[in-house]
């Protein structure tokens, strides 16, 4: 059978978030796969109350695990390398990424306590890895992140570009340039680009993106203007935004104090591994809360709201012995992710009654973003000439958006969401599977299934409360008439104004000494009958039926 | 002892939501009262899942009933009206409004079974209603609800301007125009005004406010240029809206279908008391489902992403026979308030992935807001000149910029969050007293206190999930060692690789084999060993404690 080039996105595409996709080459069914990314999104009360981390259930890498002949990191944020350390053991495969994101892939390897030997570290194009048939390079891009890169995928049907996250900055502060000579190179070497796999998160963003370097004389004018203490919160892996803001401290005369582990561990990371050549002198907590308000700038993790990060902490009390005060001031160099935005009003509001004056960035005059906008995302195009784009790295509604900015240009284009798998052999994508995907969940320390039942199970015990009853049926199989009912999250009076599970037990004594003998006898209809009579009693009460756990419990006869 | 003038909010300050204001006159702790609104607020799964609403707690007001003459509604949202019908049997006084908000006050009187004879509908100014020692007037402001109203409150202490929710719109289409010359007149008249009371909400907002009328236009325009079936979504209590988009849709030669039971039930509200003159005849969902797409616009509910409103059904599928389809055109002519992102976004994609393109408001070509920005606000301060501004209806953010503006003006002002109480008498707003406040919520048919534990339970259980325990003790006083654990949300397999139920039921049967007799005959003692361990086992096999409920049911000797 013929050889074919596919396309398996199996995080990210449909979503913002969790990043893994595939690429296959080879006949049919036995293509060689490399993989692209293992990144995590984060749950939320809503969907997924009480999971720590989310991530792309690989059950079709796992049954192909033969076939797989690396993995390739694109760069440190989390939603790209945040499930290394928890989906590797199910891959094993080598792991491949540059110097600065193989030091954030190796913290993800040893915290789940996985190996490190076969994570290998590359420098960028014109260096090249082998995998299988796939000949892969990394190539610098300008993102929210240092080191972040493209990747160059040759193969026997065309070269790829995967973009990963990027947008066009000639100036990032941190790390490499947007380099259009370079992209110029790669798009007329040989048949030129068969397909773009492209970054689509701003694709509604109507202007050009602006450079991370246009952010540092308003925030040095910012921070000369405040009188008393000043504090800024960005994301931690921002290295670029952190040296602005640090630097913009200094030269208004303070020192500067990192409080938040994150923020902390990406300064050494970025310094040990060379990224970093420059950052202001820091100072510790205890020195930051000694020293006169206006001579310390503060510069925090918790910029998304995050409830122990410590925006949160500062906005709540002291936090390491740092409190602030009426007439200090508090800087979101960020933009609220959607979905976050609760949290974050809340720490702006607890700001707010200790007298903090709060400034954002909604006009963007304190913060850029770090992704291609749509007229960067059509120059893109435009430089790179693709046969193919393929919109990734976005919702259903940015997909679409880009795929249609492509086909506007007359490049073929698909939209692909998690598990649709795209032959780009020919002149345009064509779907050729479905394969069934989903989400894994880790909550607490163990991998469950989105769908397992686990967490529906919780948000109905969210929404309804949860009873338990309690029945004992003695050694000649008769029912005690007293069950006994436990009522959490349930109000504990309702209409009748006596305790809600007093009534539900009076109500299944009456059931019970009337019960026919055979449901006694049968532990899902007695079950059944009980968890009826429980959730009426409930609704007729307080208007609303709880989940239901019955305990049946047998005397054996002696 | 000398009388005094008081303010007192119970809601809607240091929050947006819930709105419930109290005023009073007389000697201090014997003031006689009046009340101004009754709203209520939305619960989310982060703070109250399950709750089906919040409100104020009235506990304050409800030990002081006697001395409350009477109620007064400002118009007809939900955060002013919608608390009206569960909360009036506990102060049973009467309501005083203007007619169409009169009309959804009794609604919510009805429908909470309340008598409605003590609700009383009264013209604008001049018209005065006594209500003890104050003289009110109904003012006309305009907003995003037909018929919203100021207060003028006259006291013996001098007169309060509390302005309910409002902007300045010289031509909002529906209801009253903004009217300097009346507000002229009513700041000159006696000895000026004392108090002016005012809306925070949008004091963030840099620019003038913009009317209600700039918006046919471009609505009209957009109209006219798609395709296939249009659909637009606002809140449906936005009649100017309802009917500029209708207008809009008839003048493009479409016929108009309102979806939604509360839109068609607000047009109706509003045709009967005379707010609306004209509105374009509808089709019901059987008709608009026949005609050709072209020649359809519909009109529907559930701009916030609500998932039982039409917006959300339509996105989902076929609702009430119709169908979205690609190429039809979706406009949000909405603002979505913060904290509903998720579920407008999940609305988004939907619609993106049955190819319905997307048009939001983001841009404020679609929709003008309904409140006063901060150089309004600015302008009233001016307009009004007030002794005292009293920032409501806000975060605490927006209260304390409100009251640093009016300070820049050198106008005398104080931040009051819920339970605060000020003494408006001297040339300077004083606290004088805090009083306990908080929320009650609608949970079922019951209303609970927040701070109950309730709700509190239920998060723990969607973040933690629910183990139940079983034990019996028999007629010996002998624990039998089989104890029975049910998991609820939690996963059925931990690290040791067998069911995690079976796993806490050995470590129980451990347990009960060698435990004390004395902590046998003590529940407390028992129940706090089994939890123990129950969460000790899940902490070692899941990585997380589970909520515990355990019943030991103790056999009687015969």
């Amino acid at each position: 059978m013929a050889e074919r080039l596919i396309y398996l996105p199996l995080g990210g595409a449909g979503e913002i978030g969790m990043n893994a996709y595939v690429y296959g080459y080879g006949e049919p069914g036995r293509e060689r796969l490399i993989v692209v990314d293992l990144g995590v999104t984060f749950g939320d009360m809503d969907s997924a109350p009480g999971i720590d981390l989310i991530m792309a259930d690989l059950a079709w890498l796992e049954a192909n695990r033969n076939r797989i002949d690396a993995i390739f990191i694109t760069h440190g944020h989390e939603d790209h390398v945040g499930a290394l350390g928890l989906l590797w053991p199910k891959l094993q495969k080598p792991v491949h990424c540059r110097r600065f994101t193989g030091a954030l892939a190796r913290l993800k390897l040893e915290e789940a306590g996985q190996p490190t030997d076969q994570l290998h570290i590359h420098a960028p194009r014109p260096a090249v890895v082998e995998a299988g048939p796939f000949k892969v390079q990394f190539v610098p891009v300008s993102h929210s992140i240092p080191e972040s890169s493209a990747l160059i995928i040759d193969t026997p049907a065309g070269r790829i570009v995967h973009t990963g996250d990027f947008k066009l900055d000639g100036t990032p502060v941190v790390g490499e340039a947007f380099d259009p000579i370079l992209w110029h190179e790669i798009a007329h070497e040989g048949q030129g680009i068969k397909v773009l796999t492209c970054d689509s998160t701003n694709v509604f963003s109507p202007h050009p993106g602006r450079s991370e370097a246009i952010l540092a004389n308003p925030i040095l004018d910012f921070v000369m203007g405040q009188k008393q203490m000043v504090v800024a919160t960005t994301f931690a892996s921002n290295i670029a935004r952190l040296r602005t803001l640090a630097e913009a401290g200094v030269a208004a005369g303070r020192k500067i104090c990192l409080l938040g582990r994150a923020m902390r561990r990406m300064i050494t990371v970025a310094t040990e591994t060379g990224i970093l050549d420059r950052f202001p002198a820091v100072i510790g907590p205890e020195e930051a809360a000694d020293l006169p308000r206006d001579k310390v700038m503060l510069i925090v993790t918790g910029s998304q709201g995050e409830r122990r990060a410590a925006s949160a902490q500062l906005s709540r009390g002291r936090y390491l012995g740092v409190e602030l005060k009426e007439g200090d001031s508090f800087l979101f160099s960020s933009r609220t992710i959607p979905g976050n935005e609760r949290g974050v009003i809340r720490i702006m509001n607890a700001l707010s009654e200790k007298g903090v004056d709060l400034y954002d960035a909604d006009d963007g005059v304190y913060h850029v973003s770090g992704h291609a906008n749509r007229p960067d995302i059509q120059a893109v195009h435009e430089l790179l000439k693709p046969q193919i784009v393929i919109p990734m790295h976005g919702e259903h509604m940015h997909l679409r958006e880009h795929a249609k900015l492509a086909e506007a240009r007359g490049i073929a284009s698909a939209i692909a969401t998690n598990g649709t798998m795209l032959d780009l052999t020919g002149d345009a994508p064509r779907v050729v599977d479905q394969i069934d995907t989903g989400r894994l969940y880790l909550d607490g320390s163990v991998l469950i299934g989105a769908m397992d039942g686990v967490v529906r199970d919780r948000i109905r015990m969210a929404l309804n409360g949860h009873a338990t009853v309690s029945v004992i049926i003695d050694e000649d199989d008769n029912p005690l008439p007293d069950a006994w009912v436990e009522l959490s999250g349930l109000p504990e009076t309702g209409r009748a104004g006596v305790p809600l599970a007093s009534n539900i037990e009076s109500e299944l004594a009456e059931f019970l000494e009337r019960v026919d003998g055979k449901v006694v006898m049968d532990d899902d209809k007695l079950e059944d009958g009980i968890r009826k009579i429980t959730r009426q009693v409930a609704m007729e009460e307080i208007g609303k039926k709880p989940e239901v756990t019955v305990i049946i419990s047998r005397l054996a006869a002696e």
